[in-house]
C-alpha cells in the first residue's frame, strides 16, 4: 500500500472547476502560472509520497512522550519535518521578504491536502507555523518580524497557538491568563493553555507560542484580551537562541488518534511575550490566524478522506472473496454495496476537495484584486469557509469510516491502517472551531451581508445548472432543484430570530455543502470526460437529495429543541 | 458519571408501543408477567450499574492479553462474569429442562440492552454462549445436550462461533478447515479459525467452541460443510473436565476497540469434536446462531447509543461555557446546536430500541403461536431482524460519534470515555454479517415472500399514521408520505434484477428503518406524554425526511455504479 499523490485530479479541479488560472493574470500571484503550479504539485506529492507518507504509522504506533519535562516525537519525524523545512514548504505562501514564496493559498491548499493524506499529525504543524506567521505577518511590529519570520518561513523554529483554557473552550472570552508590564516593553504571561498542538517537541530548535491573555486593566470578555508572542528559548538580537523562557508542558494528552502529534497542556509561569496587534485586540489577530487555519483543518479533512479512499479500493481491488451477481474480477470490488461505498467515498472527497480549493481562490483573488472586486471575492471566501472546515472534516470522519467497512473484519484490527484515519481525523470536526461553531458561523456572521454572498454561489449553482440542461438535463434539474430549495432555506434564515438560525445551522450548512459540491461536480462533468460524469451523476442522484431533507430540519425554528428539560431528556 | 438503566422507557415500550403482554397470554411464556418483567428488568439493571458498568473502563485500558499460550482477562472481568453466570442471566431465554429461566428473547433482550450498554466487550460473552445454547438445542444430539447445556446455561462453560477463515470472512463457503472421522463417532477437527470472541480467556473454566469444517466427502461451497461442537477441555460424562483437546490460540488481534474482549486466531490441530446437525448441514445449523445473535449484536448498537447518550447528556448538563441566546443554565445545553445532538441522539436510541424489541417480540411470537399466525410473526421477525442489526448497530455508530462532538475536546481525550463508546461499537457493523450483508438479505431473501412481510409492515405504518391524523396531523401526514415513498421503492426491488436490488439495499434498509422509527415514535407519543411526542416531532420531521432521499438512491439501479472501471476509480 502506497499513497499516490492525486495530482491529475487536483490540477484538473484547479484548471476546468475553479478557474484558478485567473490568479497568474494578476499582479500579486504573476508567478502561480500553469508551470509552476504543476512543478510545486508534482514535488510537493513526492515529499508526502516518498518522506511523510512512511513515517505515518510510527506516529499513531509510537505516541509522542513527555520525558523529564521535554517532548520525545515519534520515530522519523525529526527527519521528515527537516524535509519539509528545507524543501521551503513551511514559507510557501509567506511573504518573499523574509524568505516566503509567496505562492497563493490555492497551492498551499492543494499542497496541504497531499501532506495531510501522508501524514497527518506531522502536516499539523507547519499548518501551525503557516497560521502563525500569517498573524505575524498582519499584526506584529517590524522588528519582531524581522527576527522572528525568517526563522519560522523557513521551518527552524515553528508556531503554535494558545487559546484554550480548562474553563474556556469554545468561550475564549472566559479565560483567566494574565499579561503583567514588565516596564520594559515585554510582559510577563501567566497562565495555563490546554489543547496547545506542537506545544513541545524536538523536531526544530525553537517554538513560538502566540498566546492569549489579560492585561491588568483588560475587561472581562473577548474585548479584553490581547495577543502575545511567547517563545520557549528567548533570541538574541542576531536570531541566536538565548535562555529559556519560564514555560513549560506539563503534561500530554493521551487521545484517540493524532498520536504523532503531541497536544501540550503548557504552564507559563511569568513567562516573557511581546505583545502582538494592539492592547485588548488580541482576538482580531487571533481571527486572522484561526480564519487560515479553518480551512487548512478542512483540507485535513480532504487529505484523510482521499488517503482512506485509496485504502479501500486498493483493499477492495486485491480482497478475493464471494461470488458477486457481475463476479467480473472476483475481488470483492465486484459487489454492489462495495461500488456504492467507493463511490460514495469518490464524491464526497472530490466535492469537499472543490469547495476548499475555491474557497482558497476566493481569498487569494480578494487580496489580488482591489475594490468593490475583492470585496465580493473576500465575501464569498468568508462564507465558505466554515463550509470548507465543516464539510472537510465532515468528509474526513464519513469516508475513512466507509473506509473500516470496506475492509470488513480486517477494518476493526489496527495494524490494517484504515481505523488510523478515522481515529487521526476525528479532531478535525472538533478544533479550530467545532463544526457547530462553524455553522452557527455560517448562519451568524456570514449572513450579516443580509445573504448577498450566499446568493451569489446559490446564483453560479444556478448558472451551472443551466449550462448542462442540453447534455444532462437529469443533473441539470436536479441540481436547480436543489438550488432553489436552499435558496429557500437561506430566505428562512434571514427572517428568523438568531437562535431559530442556530437551530437550523447544522442541516443547513450540510444541505448548503451538497449542493455545492454538485455544483462542482457537474462543472467537471461539462468540462471533463465520462468518469467525472459517473461521479457528478452519483453525488446528484444518490447524495445531494439529502439536501432537501437537511433544508426540512433547518427550518423548523428552535422550539422542538427546547421542548424537553433535563429530567425529561434523562428519562 | 454513572450509568442509569433505562427501565422507564424499556417498560414503557414493551407494553404501549410493542404490546409485549400479548406474551404473557400465551402458554409459552404464560411465566412473562409484567410483575416477573419488572422485577427481571430491575434487577438486570442493578448488575449493569454496579457491577458492570465499574469494569467497563479497565477492559479498555487493560486489553486481554496472551500470556504463555493461555488468555489473562482485563482486571474485575472475571469477578464481573461470575456475577452474571450466578445470576442466571446466561440462561435466560434458555430451556428450563436444562437449567434455564425459559423467558421470552423479548425480555432477553432488553437485558442485553443494558448488559451492553454497561460493558459492550463482557456483555459479548454471554451473548456467543447463548447463541450456541440456541444452536445446541435445536440441532444436537440427546447426549451432547445432556453433557453440554447445564453448563453452558449455568455460564460454568463459554460458548465461541468459529466460522471465519484468513481466506474466508463473508464468503463462509470458502472455508478449508478439515474434519476427519476418528472412528469412534468422533471428528478430528484441522485448521485455523480467525476473529474468534472470547476464543479463549480465563472466566470460565470450559470453553466450547462450535467449528464449521468440511467433512473428507464434503462438496466445495457451503452444501460440503458441517457443524462440530469441539471443547477446549473434553469433558467426562458426569460433566468434569477430562484432557486439553488439540487446540489454542495462537494470537489476540490489536483493535480499535472492544479491548477487554479476547479476539483469538484459533488453531485446531486434529482436534477432537463432537458433530452437531446432520452431515454437511453445518451452514443451516450455523444460521440457528447467527440469527439469534443478529439480533443480539443489533442490541449491542442500542445498548452503546444508550450509555453515549447519557455520558453526553450529563456533560452537556454540567459544562459551564458561552453565553448562548437563551442562557437559562449556563451550561452548554443552553445552545441549540447542543439540543439538536441531544435530541437526535435520543430519537434514533429510542427508535432502534423500539425496533429490536419489536423483532424480539415477533420471534417469540412466533414460538408461542401455531400455524399460520406463527408464519406470519417468524416473517415478520425474519424481516425485521436485519433491519434490527444494520440499523441498531449504525445507530450504536452515529450517537456515539455525536457524543464525542458533545464533548468537544474532551471527546478527542481518552480519559473522558466518550471514545471509547465509538470505538467499541465499531465492530458491530462488521461482525455477524456486515451491514451490506444485512441489506443484501433484506433485499434478497427477505423480499422472497413477494413483499408480503415488508408490506404487513408498511400497512402497520399507515395504521399509525391514520391513527394520528387527529390529534397530530402533521406528524401523521409526514409518516403517511414517507411510508408511501418507501412502499414504491418496495415495488421498485420487487419487479427489479437481484443486483439491481443488492445496488438499493443499504438506502432502502436506511429508509425503511427510519420510517419504522417514526411509527413507533409516534405509537409512542399517542399513548404517553408531551416528552414522547417532542421526540416523534423531532424524528419524524427533522430526520425521517432522509427516507426519501434514501428511497431515491435506491432505485438507481446498478449500473450507474459499475460505470467507473478500477482505472477510473484510481485517478
Amino acid at each position: 500500500m502506497t499513497y499516490a499523490p492525486p495530482l491529475r485530479d487536483m490540477q484538473f479541479t484547479l484548471d476546468q472547476v475553479i478557474g484558478a488560472k485567473r490568479l497568474a493574470e494578476t499582479e500579486l500571484y504573476a508567478e502561480a502560472t500553469a508551470e509552476t503550479t504543476e512543478a510545486i504539485l508534482t514535488e510537493a506529492g513526492k515529499l508526502a509520497a516518498e518522506i511523510l507518507y512512511p513515517v505515518n504509522r510510527s506516529g499513531d504506533l509510537n505516541p509522542a512522550r513527555l520525558e523529564n519535562g521535554v517532548v520525545r516525537t515519534s520515530p522519523g519525524f525529526a527527519e521528515a519535518y527537516k524535509a519539509i523545512a528545507e524543501g521551503g514548504w513551511v514559507g510557501i505562501n509567506a511573504d518573499p521578504e523574509f524568505g516566503g514564496m509567496g505562492l497563493p493559498m490555492t497551492l498551499t491548499t492543494a499542497v496541504g491536502e497531499m501532506m495531510n493524506s501522508a501524514c497527518l499529525s506531522l502536516a499539523l504543524n507547519p499548518l501551525m507555523t503557516q497560521g502563525q506567521i500569517e498573524a505575524l505577518e498582519h499584526h506584529a511590529s517590524a522588528a519582531i518580524k524581522e527576527l522572528y519570520l525568517p526563522k519560522l518561513i523557513a521551518g527552524e523554529w515553528t508556531g503554535t497557538m494558545n487559546l484554550t483554557e480548562p474553563q474556556a473552550g469554545s468561550d475564549v472570552g472566559a479565560l483567566r491568563s494574565k499579561a503583567e508590564p514588565n516596564g520594559d516593553g515585554t510582559y510577563a504571561i501567566t497562565g495555563q493553555k490546554i489543547y496547545i498542538s506542537w506545544g513541545d517537541h524536538d523536531v526544530a530548535e525553537n517554538i513560538c507560542h502566540l498566546v492569549l491573555a489579560r492585561l491588568p486593566d483588560g475587561v472581562p470578555g473577548t474585548k479584553g484580551i490581547s495577543l502575545f508572542l511567547v517563545p520557549k528559548f528567548i533570541p538574541n538580537e542576531d536570531g541566536s537562541l538565548g535562555v529559556a523562557n519560564s514555560l513549560k508542558p506539563i503534561s500530554l494528552e493521551h487521545k484517540l488518534g493524532l498520536h504523532g502529534s503531541p497536544t501540550a497542556v503548557m504552564e507559563f509561569d511569568g513567562a516573557t511575550g511581546w505583545m502582538v496587534g494592539p492592547e485588548h485586540g488580541g482576538m482580531a489577530a487571533m481571527f486572522t490566524m484561526m480564519n487560515n487555519a479553518r480551512l487548512g483543518v478542512g483540507v485535513q479533512g480532504v487529505g484523510i478522506a482521499e488517503a482512506a479512499y485509496q485504502k479501500a479500493l486498493a483493499y477492495a481491488l486485491d480482497r478475493k472473496q464471494g461470488k458477486s451477481p457481475t463476479g467480473d474480477t472476483g475481488s470483492i470490488i465486484d459487489h454492489a454495496n462495495v461500488r456504492r461505498k467507493l463511490m460514495h467515498m469518490k464524491s464526497l472527497t472530490q466535492a469537499s476537495r472543490a469547495i476548499c480549493l475555491d474557497c482558497a481562490f476566493s481569498l487569494d483573488m480578494g487580496r489580488a484584486t482591489e475594490g468593490e472586486e475583492a470585496a465580493k471575492w473576500k465575501a464569498r471566501g468568508a462564507f465558505l469557509t466554515p463550509i470548507a472546515k465543516a464539510f472537510g472534516t465532515d468528509t474526513g470522519s464519513e469516508v475513512s469510516d466507509i473506509g473500516i467497512q470496506i475492509h470488513g473484519g480486517m477494518g476493526f484490527v489496527e495494524e490494517t491502517g484504515a481505523a488510523q484515519y478515522a481515529r487521526d481525523v476525528r479532531v478535525t470536526r472538533i478544533y479550530e472551531g467545532t463544526n457547530g461553531i462553524q455553522a452557527m458561523d455560517l448562519v451568524g456572521r456570514k449572513l450579516m451581508d443580509g445573504g448577498a454572498a450566499a446568493e451569489a454561489l446559490l446564483g453560479e449553482v444556478e448558472a451551472t445548472a443551466k449550462a448542462a440542461q442540453t447534455a444532462h438535463p437529469d443533473l441539470a434539474d436536479a441540481l436547480q432543484d436543489a438550488g432553489e430549495t436552499v435558496c429557500d432555506a437561506l430566505d428562512w434564515m434571514l427572517k428568523s430570530g438568531m437562535n431559530d438560525r442556530f437551530a437550523g445551522s447544522l442541516p443547513f450548512l450540510r444541505a448548503f455543502a451538497l449542493v455545492l459540491g454538485g455544483h462542482y461536480l457537474l462543472r467537471a462533468a461539462l468540462a471533463g470526460g465520462d468518469s467525472h460524469l459517473a461521479v457528478a451523476r452519483f453525488h446528484i442522484l444518490q447524495l445531494m437529495p439529502q439536501a432537501a431533507a437537511f433544508c426540512t430540519a433547518a427550518t423548523q425554528g428552535a422550539a422542538p429543541l427546547y421542548t424537553l428539560d433535563a429530567e425529561a431528556l434523562a428519562s
